[in-house]
């Protein structure tokens, strides 16, 4: 069982919530002797971190991790992986002490805040308590550990799609994705989902998105049919971000469209092994790595955390109009990428060692891999 | 770890091949004194089994399922689980000696032959081993288990897209899912589709499709936060059926284009406690049942045994062409209806356990439920 | 969750009672390419049989295993494993029609009969149902596997206590135990015993047992801390065989009364590296492997099926005196030993994969190993 | 997988080394509403704590736990569980900056430090890292948790052997447990024991223990067959306590020379349904609680930190003698208790939700439980 833990092998436990002492995780099954400091993980929460851009919630969290186990400094003074659980711990410090009034007894449409009171008779009204996108700040601290697991792997996510504004496809570049605040891979569609972020901030709304996200570098024959698929991995990793309500590997939803013959990625020879003409399947097929780039995406919904007020009722069963107050973001699709590609790096990061543990043996693969 | 089981309380594992004596599955945890005969499994297994139509493989297979363990006749003649686990098996009857000649060496483009090869070093290529659809039979008949746990819940799916042809959802009718053998709840988009099948069928092609589950009846409360999401754990289940590159929930990836003003469903008051006034969410907020029908949508690609020569390479790196003959699906999705209900059953029955297990004690919800 | 699973990346779910059709497991996780015939399982199985000897119940049953998955046979000829789950099956044959009259509604003391009918208000009554015995026929198969994984490990297993008498460890021969029909590796001891249980079996009595098993090969390194033990598990692999109500590992429970300098495995260097100088700790430290023998034994409580009447109760309640009729064991450790040597083959073979996977990367340990 | 973890619906995490920053764990999967404050969790970290007594090690740590998530002050001022997950830390005061010069470089027997860096080719030498006692705080504070999750019940450890003196079980008085520093039941060994390990902690040397941990109140039905079993988990719970070799459930080891006339506890009925005449199965048949007192003992080993010099390697390879400098416990055995208390109450917590969620529905037991 596994409520707030993911993985195997390489296996991640996250706790706290958004207002309360401190969140963070514990990373069970990290090899040893892999070179990890606090910095290397500070990084990719930064990429993380509210309040950088307009586009993101103004809470303003140093989101300053520190690790707590599973670490040591060796001779030459690099700080190694004892392969001991790596405790890694984010305090908060920007609970500031507000009125919850209002929707401390009221449920926000859209969010948990009903179901958290249906399931436990309590619950922590504070920022969203555990159903806050807080949590995901654990994950990418867990994600950059994870990377450390598989070196050789290059993942990158990128927005592709702003409410109705798609990017065009034949301009991506991934440079691009550093350059914006939208981690958008194309320029012109950058501007254009500023402009129209802008308005829908402006007018106290929000906004959907779609994300992609990319694992070059997987040799083929990491998963394992049939429940402990890739992909069904993936999908399990990605549904349970925040907001995500749909989740797509290769052509995914448009495979319906097309018909056999487009869809059988051809296979032609070559010096370093069988290749590809085609990555429809995304990098999996039957749940295991072809060898391809592994290729995701998936929709977020927009917050529901709006100026316009809604339709509700509160834990007394009396009918409320609420409307939230303060600081939030027009498009949480903002901030996924960094999140998504912690998932990514973890799911890799479990099947890798899994996939170590279980080849066959005694069996040489005639192609160079 | 559960390469070939899924569920905690409610486990599922599977075993068997296209080819091989028998496949099956073993039940554990299915609470004590159901009911359950082997005609009630069967029913289930019919409705999923080949050769029923001419859209469907015209392989002949009885999938006559016996109970091997788990039950008991009790004074009254009835069968009943006993709580240990329920072994379910089905022999396969047809295995036609044929010659597998060309594809035994050959990596079938699309298949997971070669990720299979790469892998294992071994490669079971009589009708595609344990990564044939045949291994669904399993899920369908853990399915019907796994209903007796949640009697009040209602399962249905249905196929809305075949190729690029969509229902109307205005013309819905659920009666209609049962009269034409393309689980196509509109009756005028089944003629269409059945017209453009045969098309597909005489040319030896292949075509996708969306099929869409629905579960009602689950009250509010099942799911558990953070990664024990009753979304995550749908996506993965079905992620994991053959064939499927995408899965949704509720609005799914329209939710890109929509604003936070029309996602979050109100709520209001009533006799029986809270209502909402739409379902945008799939009746899943917060990886959390909100009482309202659990709706997933899934792509289905089409099948890759095709009448046209693919190009690809053999297991010695030569290069081939390759064309599936015999027996085969126009559109893999026809069948796909009755195990994506299997698959929803049986994660139901083990948040619904795991729900019973978990809930606070010593607090009364105001709402009836 | 795994009520009837056990193991992590070799993993093990069994099913089946006692005169229900059949009784098997699925093995899953076994690497690919392995050698595996039925005729290697049978003879393991062939060992633990009932009706060998006077010393066992006189059941009948051939106890044949077939293979339903997971093998395959290549171009040579050799039948091996490929790595999709192994399901193994073993009929019952002599599910002789006999009056359960008395014990179907009565508790016999000591057996299960109360507890199962407490927690699952159903009970099959039919030899023991589910907590039978003869459930560990699946285990000594799941073990015939496990064996595979690790073939530079030597198992083995003996019968060292009966009743009071022990035996005299100078005498240990290893040899002596297939001799008799004991699995007394001390000749005088085994023929005391043998006079010992004839008098028990003619008084319809029975009495207790201890057992010791060894592992010889088991490289150091196996095993994680802190509740991934290799003296965990094992612990649990044994407590969880029928009618054991101890174990210990290495010294045992003797330990209390050593001192610090005695307990403590002195080391010196040598030309393979490392060796000790004694083994008090059994083969694990920390819960890793040490590399010396892994040494566990376990005490089997006598059968409660026995002749002499007992007090007990029937399930509405009334007070009765019940007897057990038929054949039975005089003392149920006497099959054990198979069944202990399987349990930790499995343990073994999934701490072998587990290490394999997880072991730092990048470091040269200086010593052979 | 769960190197670092236990328990399925109520699941221990812990992480941390002896010299680290931190220490502490993540319970997850208990239930909501439930009151919870720090100081109930220091009473049970008081108990454990070292430096109580000239009987344990004299390091000076106040143990001070934190409650980092999955609590809420209510209206009340009651500070409940929220059904998220509860993160408990302790940090590390007492890291004295001593010169860890010998065994920085050479494995202390009897100790894991060899073990660690064959698995893991580094090893944290401070305290003994990941494999130090300190490690146990952590379970005492997860099982303060789980206390809560089953109020009917009593846990109480006692220490009932020191080296080869045994108490008399004829004086056992719980009582008297909490008036010795020794958690003796029986007033005349302890003045034994307090004497005796004076003169072993004079000498530099360590000894061995035997303890005996009861619950009580635990109901009929509570444990699952065939590899969940309620012993089975608990064997496994109690030997992985560090130093810990052997466990025995009831009679124990005792069976072995019980003949089935004496093992059988017989059964009675009565006013509140039946009960036993006797408790040789100590509360556990077939891995199921049969209502009586769940009884278990387990042995301890001598610390090997003693100051006698005993022969080992170094990590390069060559010999050495090491004697242990500094502070140590004479019998770890003496802070053994509080910790076999609190992984039984995490074992019988999780039972206790897997029973909940599993039972059967639809009968009703005719006794009262």
């Amino acid at each position: 069982m596994s409520h707030n833990s993911f993985g195997h092998l390489f296996r991640v436990t996250t706790f706290g919530e958004s207002h309360g002492p401190a969140l963070g995780c514990v990373v069970d099954g990290c090899p040893s002797r892999l070179p990890l400091e606090a910095a290397e993980i500070q990084q990719f929460l930064d990429l993380r971190r509210p309040g950088q851009s307009r586009f993101t919630t103004q809470r303003q969290e140093p989101d300053a991790v520190k690790i707590l186990s599973g670490v040591m400094t060796d001779e030459t003074g690099a700080q190694l992986t004892t392969g001991t659980p790596i405790a890694l711990l984010i305090e908060n410090t920007d609970q500031r002490s507000k009125d919850y009034g209002e929707i401390k007894d009221s449920y926000r449409p859209g969010h948990a805040d009903y179901v958290y009171d249906v399931k436990y008779g309590i619950r922590d009204y504070r920022g969203g308590g555990r159903s806050s996108a807080r949590e995901t700040a654990a994950r990418v601290a867990a994600g950059a550990v994870a990377r450390k697991v598989i070196p050789g792997v290059m993942l990158r996510a990128a927005m592709i799609q702003v409410g109705p504004h798609k990017i065009d496809r034949s301009r991506w570049d991934w440079d691009e994705v550093s350059r914006n605040s939208l981690f958008c891979p194309d320029a012109q569609a950058a501007a254009l989902w500023a402009e129209y972020l802008d308005d829908i901030r402006k007018k106290g709304s929000s906004v959907g998105a779609v994300l992609e996200v990319v694992a070059e570098g997987v040799p083929a024959g990491w998963g394992a049919p049939v429940y402990g698929k890739l992909d069904a991995d993936l999908a399990a990793a990605l549904m349970s971000i925040n907001a995500v309500k749909g989740v797509e590997i290769g052509d995914g939803f448009g495979v319906a469209e097309l018909t056999g013959e487009d869809n059988a990625d051809e296979m032609r020879a070559g010096n370093q092994g069988p290749h590809f003409l085609a990555n429809h399947a995304g990098g999996i097929l039957g749940g295991i790595s072809t060898g391809q780039p592994i290729v995701a995406r998936f929709a977020v919904k927009p917050t529901s955390s709006i100026l316009t007020p809604r339709l509700s009722v509160d834990r007394h069963g009396a009918e409320v109009e609420l409307r939230t107050k303060g600081r939030h973001d027009p498009c949480v699709g903002v901030r996924a990428a960094p999140i998504a590609e912690a998932m990514m790096a973890c799911v890799l990061a479990d099947h890798f060692l899994r996939h170590r543990g279980q080849q066959g043996e005694g069996f040489s693969w005639p192609f160079a891999r």
